[in-house]
């Protein structure tokens, strides 16, 4: 048996989410699918990240285990040619037999892609949450500033997903300005809770707003209680950017 | 009366282009349908330019005449709010009587966005043409220090319009890339032809990909003939970004 390691991109507007569901379009089922037909067998495959519907990816990350001898860039081209949904497989490479593409993972980039103008969206809809209210940038990134390190993230988090502990350690946070109204909330850390990315925009949106402190938003995150914090930011703003092992 | 300049944004995916069609989404027909409710009036608005479907806008200008006394601040606000498809108002002004969203423009400009890389395309797949093989940028550069000035387009230019000459001139144009293997065409001009964005960036392609040379290129460009240019490339790649007044 061998170990293969997939790179995926999805446009998740097109998908309930990452996670196999009985008929309904999900990223896992539609690769799953393909790649059961190609091989000729049942197979399984492992996602770095369960992405919620609606939430894009550059580069999710997969794995599965198979007998074949399909060289790995063959299996590559045909789940490209076999998918004929927005799924593209970046690459296919054999890994180590211990590798598992979700606990093998170290790290994970997360953008949030905000429109920041008064007027609706009418280009890039499904790839941005409109936010009406001036946003003040400097806030934004008090907020990042606060969450980098080790923390425990339990108001931050959706129930619903199974985890030993709510502790997650941020690596990297920074909120930046693009052209067209755009900002960017980018997220880099060692794992992620059931939301919390979206839960951290939506809380720090409130902050650059005014509607929160500084002070608050730190309380918000000392109080290890949802109930606390913001809304949960809508999931077409989100894409998984890359997943680093 | 006065005279009313809108500018607009849309989502070209979601029409069949800017012109009013019977019982086809067109962004005239809705704005039209709008207006005209909204002022109690039949209405005819003047777009600067009829992109075609699928063509997106980023800073379209219309113009239109009406005695109504609503404030245009308002009537933007009101369009916005009658609009259910995506296409965003901009801004409503009043102009001089002497205004013609068409015939007043002193230019345009466009963007052709291309993705340049061997995968095919999941996300924003509506927003840009996928070209599979390495474009050399240089290349296309020199096609844009070409077409710069005053020449007759005729090469580039579909059939179906009205027109008195086939002589435009272009006042910048170049190409840049951007992130995630993005290649962006930029082009401004005095005015454009049927189609001659998109038949310019399906020829400059050719040239990126070492299909056509330089001297090639000029001589497409002296020909006058349309059938010694390039493919017309997609319309789903092409923004009006703006036009000048």
């Amino acid at each position: 048996m061998k170990t293969f390691k997939l790179i995926i991109e999805y446009d998740g507007s097109f998908f309930y989410g990452w996670q196999r569901q009985p008929d309904r379009p999900t990223v896992q089922g539609e690769i799953e699918t393909a790649l059961s037909r190609m091989l000729n067998q049942q197979v399984s495959i492992h996602g770095a990240g369960r992405t919620d519907a609606g939430v894009h990816a550059f580069g999710q990350a997969a794995s599965f285990t198979s007998g074949t001898k399909i060289p790995p860039h063959q299996i590559q081209k045909g789940l490209n040619s076999l998918i004929k949904k927005p799924v593209v497989i970046h690459s296919c490479t054999i890994v180590h037999g211990s590798f598992h593409a979700r606990y093998s993972a170290v790290s994970k980039e997360y953008h949030y892609h905000i429109l920041n103008r008064e007027l609706p969206c009418a280009l890039y809809r499904n790839y941005q949450w409109h936010v009406p209210c001036l946003l003040d940038i400097d806030v934004m990134n008090a907020c990042c500033r606060v969450i980098t390190g080790y923390h425990d993230f339990k108001s931050f988090e959706n129930t619903g997903s199974p985890r030993s502990h709510t502790c997650r350690k941020i690596t990297r946070a920074r909120v930046i300005t693009g052209s067209r109204d755009r900002v960017v909330i980018e997220i880099s850390g060692s794992g992620f809770l059931k939301n919390m990315v979206r839960n951290l925009a939506g809380t720090m949106v409130m902050a650059g707003r005014n509607k929160i402190s500084i002070p608050e938003f730190e309380a918000i995150l000392a109080a290890k209680d949802r109930r606390k914090a913001g809304v949960t930011a809508p999931a077409h703003g989100l894409f998984l950017v890359k997943v680093v092992y």
